[in-house]
């Protein structure tokens, strides 16, 4: 009987697929409401857990992306893996360091200058002998690019909690595999410890991450063997089989690295801020900056100190971005402040409230409110490319991290001293909005601040 | 009952889906027959009509192609709005103005040069001051190429009816958004005037535009107040809820804008394309030429003054179509004159019949004819890359429009002067055909004219 | 009845084709067991043979790739087509000419250089002049990179058969179409001939070429006539439709052609490679050099004397492939040597075996091995973006050829000199496999090797 149902199905499947796919693609992604989520599930592990936002939701879906956070206890280690999208970790809280594998690239660091090691290795016996790729630290308000397939590895060696923040976005073009963001690991067994804690105001519906294992456990014992050149029971802890530690595992000693000193890393990073300029991608991959904070003042695009401020990372001020055709800016509204409502030209914006809350409206291409809600700490909202959005702060203010599927997201304000009601001869405003001039001169020029509008300025009139 | 369907159906589907979409996709462009399409509805406005291609029909749905046209009446404002894929809009009768706000970029015409005020300022009162972004004349055979997201508006200010046919490509890389063109109103209340006209020879089996709307109206008045800081009645004004007028606004008074003279209109344009070919996009968006005249005799192709011509806008000519992946040409063929048997290596090529009629044959893979019809005024088709087409102009000779979707799509013709015919060695033809080595070199070297064959040329032989 | 199952089926659909077509994109390319693919099927011709891969397979169609095999006969010739795909063509055995149509350029082969003409001309009466663009000599280890589009023919002008594997992405960027590969032939009945052999080991399941035709025969004769200016059975002879000989058709006597010299052939290589690399895609797509031998030591990038070699041609040693976004590779690996486990990072991999065997394995991002098989002379596995590998030769050694969807394929090795264990601090290792330091040491630095490992070195230890 069901396999009777499934073949008329399928008789008129290929009578009318046309149809149905056209209708499909129509129907697919018309979105006339948009949710703000909150984590719905987490996968704990020995030192840390990642939460996950519904890898499932519709508009995640549609516009390609994903979003993801790891607190990684002190002394917590995030196995190395890498997964088939570029992404994006904002620290949001701690310090950690991280490494980025790039293939080919040269292993930098080695322990031959003696003052970095020298208080660790009497503590723990004859000192190791190392040599790796570089690694970065990696403090509140950096930003790291990770290529789709580079392996990456997080420790968090402070005293608090590393909160890490991490955008996926799963339609880029370096993703030939399809929409599911597949994560590899290198190493663990990272579904041994995993269970969804039920505590979440919101629950996922589908499983948080069905995609993730340990690539080794795949290969036969003796090929790795021989490919090592170990012995079987060194063969087998790379399988981690009966590893019960998950993908955040603790390091029971202080985690020996060659540790950049600072003065050392901002002068690499120079030099390679230089080189990159010079030459495509391929030939200064190993030398490309990966990681860049945006808390940097050099990266404020714009401050009104009485209503806020945005710091923006594009192609330009970082780039490794315009390889991975993403970009991230950091926006903070001051109590009952306004953000000129705006559309983003090329980009989604997918907004991640980090402090605070607002309110936000976001309008579709039929003029609906598709979502007119509050939005509050640790909730995200995707605003899809062309949609309109206002946001106006809470009494606590708010700040937040935007995520643009776009290496140069290009905004058009509204309102204010660079917006479209201003680029609009006064004429063209009065008759399309069916004003006197003199009104069409109110809407163009009585907002004189830029971008974000302080409360007090908007109540002086009206 | 429905639902026990729904759920059995959704059963089915999480088992098959793989094949299922397999099939689905290998089928849903098949194209085995393509048809001349005309207008099928329009929207009416109270200064103007929109005239819709049926959005939903297959041909343009699988290559992404939509197509529509604009008459706007003398005095008549099509109201401010952007859509989410770029478009190439072509003046096909009348003249007017055009704006394009571009995000970030100056309000580079001020209203202190009196010699161009003057004459308005006497007949309506006080003149008014004013500052906006650069505006375009638009005069027959001009080419707009409007970036997604970049909102404009278009002004009629002549003493005839403004046609303006715009061409869409929704599979654009810079629309992220699904295949659906949707075009977002900065003003008015673009439905409440709109009705379905039955006149047309083909109606339109779906609503030609479900998705437009004023973004405006979905937001909260008191955050159009605030934001705009103007009072209640004017930031309602915003929202257009009581407008009756449509897309397309009578202006009672002549429109005050500042408009370029001819002069500096064309000085402007050196300047710009010099700076344009300097540098990236991002940098020169402001200084982008968005408007070239296809008309322009440097812009001529090819010319046979038996059998027509062919002029050509791509990359090269027209820098900012780089950006839009996008370019466009304009033909004539004389009275049964023909156009070499053809295919376009990459790109649809979306033919728009301006004037006259012509037979027209496309072929697809199969070797199947899938068109062989009188192509007539007012006719759009759509040709699909690699598909291989011939055209012969009926009594009046034919002028057409192509639009197509790569910024420099590569033509092969099957013969003539520069064809893939000559390209082979005779002995391949001989071979390939089964023919003498003579009749190889008939037909190789019979049609000595290039792309165009006047009708009396083909009548010499044969 | 049908009938109202359908509509059933169809409100169904309406309702909720949003969940449905994620289910679907979510499910569809979940590649839980990859297949080694033997040619399941192929189209006889008189004088040759094309051999199919199966076009229906999912992993095929879910990386978008296609593969076919060409065997021509001496004296065969493969009728002039073009495809909607770019390609690779390699040439397995045996040698050839190949002609590439390319639009535009000039014929700059001439008949006028009598030396290369004399000794045919004696044979077969009265000398033709001729004059074509350039074609190229075909010998094995020749890559031919063919964009979607051009059109081109093959001629086996050896005393063997002349074996051509040629590989497609349909995925591309330059397919506008669907995801079909679709073959247009402009001349012959390419399918007069076609029967598909019933014996191969794997049966296709689908026709293995459903899609091409002759072009010219979608046109009316009258037409052809006119547009070549011929007489109505030469025009006839275009359309093929009494030809019984299929797609590769015998030539009776020697094809002329005027041929390279090989002294001729490198200057001019040399020449359009220094071209090449002054300018962009289109200025010189007359230049670009199409072919280059992937054997010649200069492509060589790894040899290792006990265990084998590997040749790449990427986007800087053969220019066109940056425009294809295509790269192709070429490996040895001696008696029972292993290459390293690894991933690409970028591009899918399509290993085709041209001698001995291999036991390969390849693991999803579960860490499930979807592959765990031998790998015979003349099969096929696709090898998709980020899944790891590990490849070991069989008694006799194993010698294939990759061709991948990215022009500059990035490999990170998972063990060896120049590897992602290297990679990693020697305590990121200790703790993500719960090894001592010495043992971490050991896993980093006990393969010496890189990318391949001689049996013997890896017998050593363990």
């Amino acid at each position: 009987m069901a396999m009777m149902k499934a073949s008329l199905l399928l008789a008129f499947f290929l009578l009318s697929a046309g149809t149905l796919a056209r209708q499909q693609r129509q129907n697919w992604c018309q979105i006339n409401r948009i949710n703000a989520l909150e984590a719905c599930g987490n996968i704990q592990a020995e030192a840390g857990v990642t939460e996950f936002w519904e890898p499932d939701n519709q508009l995640f879906y549609c516009s390609g992306v994903e979003f993801i956070r790891h607190r990684i206890q002190p002394d917590g280690l995030l196995l190395p893996s890498y997964v088939n999208t570029p992404h994006l970790a904002f620290t949001e809280e701690g310090k950690g360091v991280l490494g980025v594998v790039l293939p080919g690239c040269p292993e930098t660091y080695e322990s031959s200058s003696k003052q970095q090691f020298s208080d660790l290795s009497q503590r723990r016996g004859p000192r190791i002998q190392d040599r790796h790729q570089n690694v970065q630290n990696f403090n509140p308000g950096d930003v790291v690019a990770i290529p789709a397939g580079a392996a990456h590895w997080i420790y968090n060696d402070g005293n608090t909690e590393l909160v890490v923040v991490v955008f996926f976005d799963t339609h880029n073009n370096a993703n030939q595999l399809d929409a599911n963001r597949r994560r590899f690991y290198l190493a663990g067994n990272p579904h041994a410890h995993s269970e969804q804690q039920q505590g979440q105001s919101q629950q996922c519906h589908l499983h948080p991450e069905p995609y993730s294992g340990n690539i080794f456990n795949g290969f036969d014992v003796e090929f790795l063997q021989e490919a090592f050149n170990v012995d079987r029971e060194t063969a087998e802890k790379l399988q981690g089989q009966r590893d019960q530690r998950g993908h955040i595992v603790r390091v029971e000693q202080d985690l020996q690295i060659i540790r950049p000193t600072h003065s050392r890393e901002e002068q690499e990073q120079e030099q390679e801020q230089e080189r990159g300029r010079e030459n495509g991608f391929e030939e200064t991959v190993c030398s490309l900056k990966l990681k860049e904070n945006i808390d940097n003042p050099a990266h404020i695009d714009f401050v009104n100190k009485q209503a806020g401020r945005i710091s923006n990372l594009n192609n330009y001020k970082f780039p490794i971005l315009r390889h991975l055709q993403l970009s991230v800016a950091k926006s903070e509204l001051y109590r009952n402040a306004i953000q000129s409502p705006q559309w983003m030209l090329n980009a989604h914006n997918i907004v991640y409230v980090t402090h605070g809350n607002m309110r936000v409206q976001i309008v579709n291409n039929k003029g609906e409110s598709v979502f007119n809600d509050e939005l509050r700490e640790g909730q995200v909202v995707v605003i899809p490319q062309n949609f309109a959005v206002i946001k106006k702060a809470g009494e606590q203010g708010a700040r937040w991290v935007s995520f643009r599927t776009n290496d140069n997201a290009i905004t058009e304000n509204l309102v204010g001293r660079v917006s479209a009601i201003r680029s609009l001869p006064v004429d063209v405003v009065a008759n399309a909005y069916q004003v006197s001039r003199e009104d069409a001169q109110k809407l163009k020029y009585n907002q004189q601040q830029t971008s974000l509008f302080s409360a007090s300025s908007s109540k002086g009139q009206g």
